[in-house]
């Protein structure tokens, strides 16, 4: 048995100022922007969102612009297999989450659950 | 004055198969589907979020699958000037919304608000 649940999504931005990214993003839905480690910090900047709960980054890239969705879970591979049940595919392992695609095109991450809801209203799996 | 906040994210597939679709990211993100009025029917399913309180649909489209965003309002026309002046731009506006596109290139929507939490959650813009 494990458990899961939308995490949150990330920002994907195709450019050099990854802070202007995140303060257009910040101040178009009314989040603050939180500095991460310096482990994340070249790539990644969050945005607090107390109103629902997600993990909601910033994230610069290299390729074109988008949005994805992130699941979170409390067993990355049970929830890998799960998903490839439901049709998607497995696509690169990155450090400690999977990047699957969905049937209809769309990829997204499967990642270790950290929101501070996951426990409550998280999915249980049998 | 005037208020707004995420309200959501639609899951843009590019499928003929709007039913598949929803049945797969439902299943994924461990959420129900809902059927929605004749009106809507034919483009859209939605997902119950009861867990964060988001609109999440699923919408069949003719352009490459993605997940776009939408920002809920009280005011359409003061929230999408708001957004120009952070950089935003103003693409179609469609029946009641405004499709925008970011300075970092993802489209998102300004829709009427419609979650329960807006009252409660939305940021008022001075």
């Amino acid at each position: 048995m494990h458990k899961s649940k939308l995490g949150g999504f990330i920002i994907d931005c195709q450019t050099e100022d990854l802070d202007g990214a995140a303060d257009f993003w910040a101040g178009a839905l009314g989040l603050t922007v939180r500095e991460l480690p310096p482990a994340e910090a070249p790539l990644y900047r969050a945005l607090v969102d107390s109103q629902h709960g997600l993990d909601i980054e910033v994230q610069k890239v290299e390729h074109p612009s988008r949005v994805h969705l992130d699941i979170e879970t409390d067993d990355i591979e049970a929830e890998v297999r799960r998903l490839e049940r439901l049709g998607a595919k497995r696509l690169h392992a990155i450090q400690t989450w999977w990047v699957m695609q969905a049937p209809t095109g769309q990829r997204f991450c499967v990642v270790r659950a950290a929101s501070k809801t996951f426990a409550e209203r998280a999915t249980e799996w049998p």
